[in-house]
């Protein structure tokens, strides 16, 4: 039987988003899920926001992501399991949903492993745009795994980064990083310390994936002046940041709510001033204030930048080969006649 | 590229689904969901509950709805416009997904707008073999759309009914329904009253669809000893009884804090006293106390009975065409090298 167009839901398999991100050039679609992100929060107050509904167990945690602007619903399902490495699977994967507000019927699926990591990216580059000191040149990136190439590019290609260096715990996963970043352009530093990594950087990127409270940079570590982009504490009990340190820095946040339980700021009291930074980008609210400020950037991932992720993806494979439709909707002649579109589905030696 | 194994997710398509329900046979699939839901039920507090995930707008809502036994998280997507039939769409579109726990990888995907349909007649059915007096025989359908055949047959597959009768505002949804139910073993009776469609029945069904506080079933219609199943009050301001209905039933929910917000008894006070029905089947609470007793089952629908089905669907699938493996997840060689695994992915011509 074949289902009507009503029924069947644009797919974007892990192969057409590769082929869709070699197709537009991955630092293009970096620069155009940005764009979306700065729309999305420019009209953030439209939104409908709710703390992510998260599902936590021993080895991880699964959660839900949704929020809609009106006219369009969005979530994500995304898992976080830390160990999952050492079985050879994923920390991090992820599938996100479009759907039409009006009458609730889904118009995009696709698979958000690799567009979570380009999306939280192109956030962290939108953040550094606002928040980093005037004429930064070199990120130190610390934690080198699946996330920190996709970092590296999106500073590159947004913020106009020319160097990056690199450490990470592994030694592996620096030199996997750096081969990796090898043709991007980026002029890359592999270091062997947090300390030998930060020297130089008006940028510091930490993404490392403990599921503890860990200190990846220390007070001591962080100078007058720089942008520091937290990406990895993202979680009740997962920090990465010496509490020290928050206290000099000007913290900016996506939504309060969340990042009160899942951000760095976890470690402060719940009454500590920070700023969501969709006020700095409309205008309403004061980004870096002067050279010698820290600025803080406490990433956890709100459901809104998935949502500016996913539209990009929707207007972006109109006309193109890198989807197909997916059977996921009942459809029957008669919308009352689920049963006997059923019935006419009888297969043939059944009848 | 061929994706490996890890990143494929068993996807079941509707025309799947169609297929499989014809493999196994439609009665045969309730009971089969109906024991989930008994197994589920029995052991509930092993369960994550929280009530659903709404997001409302002007012409419907669109939910997400979680839980996990701690081995198994499941959620379902769900929408509900009433609207929709006028435009030729389906009033309730659905899909849901499994995953495991422990590495937060999904497991199942499948198609859930009959799945859904299955679920709810099998929970009525449930609650009925528990609630509804001995002996019965009858049941009235009032709303005789896309639910009304799933009902009539779970009720004749599970607690023995033999007689239906139907009743809907429009008579051709009346038709259509008896039309479907005419090879079912089911004698149906086509009514022209809610009064006449109650006559003699032991179990009174409604499942109508507008969004509005309406009064389906009056109280001087509702007599001694009827089992009242009502599946149509199901979100906020959607309601189908009398309020002196409720009154004089004892009333049995799925989920208190989340029926409270959306069943009938959004017209009680918030302490009003009912039951869930999991202590019912638990062995916990007394069911049906006498043969004189109105029961109700306030039915709006809950997680578990969508976990209960789709494990029932995941263990069918295994060994049978009736699925197909979809590339939803990311999968790399090495975890941490997301960005290799697009590298190595760069179209021939392109390179």
């Amino acid at each position: 039987m074949q289902p009507s167009a009503k029924a069947l839901v644009p797919f974007v398999s892990v192969d057409h988003m590769m082929q869709l991100i070699h197709h537009i050039g991955l630092p293009e679609m970096l620069r155009g899920i940005a764009a979306n992100i700065e729309e999305d929060f420019r009209r953030w107050e439209l939104f409908d926001k709710t703390p992510r509904v998260a599902s936590h167990s021993a080895n991880g945690v699964i959660e839900l992501m949704p929020t809609s602007d009106g006219e369009v619903y969005g979530f994500k399902y995304v898992n976080g399991h830390p160990a999952n490495t050492v079985d050879g699977l994923q920390t991090v994967t992820a599938f996100g949903l479009l759907a039409n507000v009006a009458n609730g019927y889904p118009v995009l699926l696709s698979e958000m492993t690799l567009l979570t990591a380009l999306r939280t990216a192109a956030m962290s580059a939108v953040a550094a745009k606002y928040l980093a000191p005037k004429g930064a040149t070199t990120m130190a990136m610390i934690g080198n795994g699946a996330q920190s190439e996709f970092q590296s590019v999106a500073m590159q290609a947004i913020c106009g980064i020319t160097n990056v260096r690199l450490y990470d715990t592994d030694a592996a996963a620096t030199a996997k990083c750096a081969r990796n970043l090898a043709a991007s352009g980026l002029s890359v530093t592999t270091c062997t310390s947090p300390e030998h990594a930060i020297e130089g950087a008006q940028i510091l990127t930490t993404c490392t994936a403990d599921k503890q409270y860990a200190t990846i940079l220390t007070d001591n570590m962080v100078g007058a002046g720089v942008h520091i982009n937290a990406i990895g504490g993202d979680c009740p009990g997962k920090t990465e940041l010496a509490p020290a340190i928050l206290h000099r820095a000007a913290i900016f946040v996506e939504y309060t709510e969340q990042t009160r339980i899942e951000g760095e700021i976890q470690q402060l009291p719940a009454d500590y001033p920070v700023t969501e930074l969709w006020h700095v980008i409309a205008g309403q609210a004061q980004g870096r204030r002067d050279a010698r400020q820290i600025t803080l950037f406490d990433s956890v991932g709100f459901a809104i930048e998935d949502f500016s992720a996913l539209r990009y993806i929707r207007a972006q494979i109109k006309g193109t080969p890198f989807f197909h439709p997916l059977d996921l909707l009942a459809d029957p002649d008669d919308p009352r006649d689920l049963f006997g579109m059923l019935q006419r589905a009888t297969p043939k030696q059944n009848t």
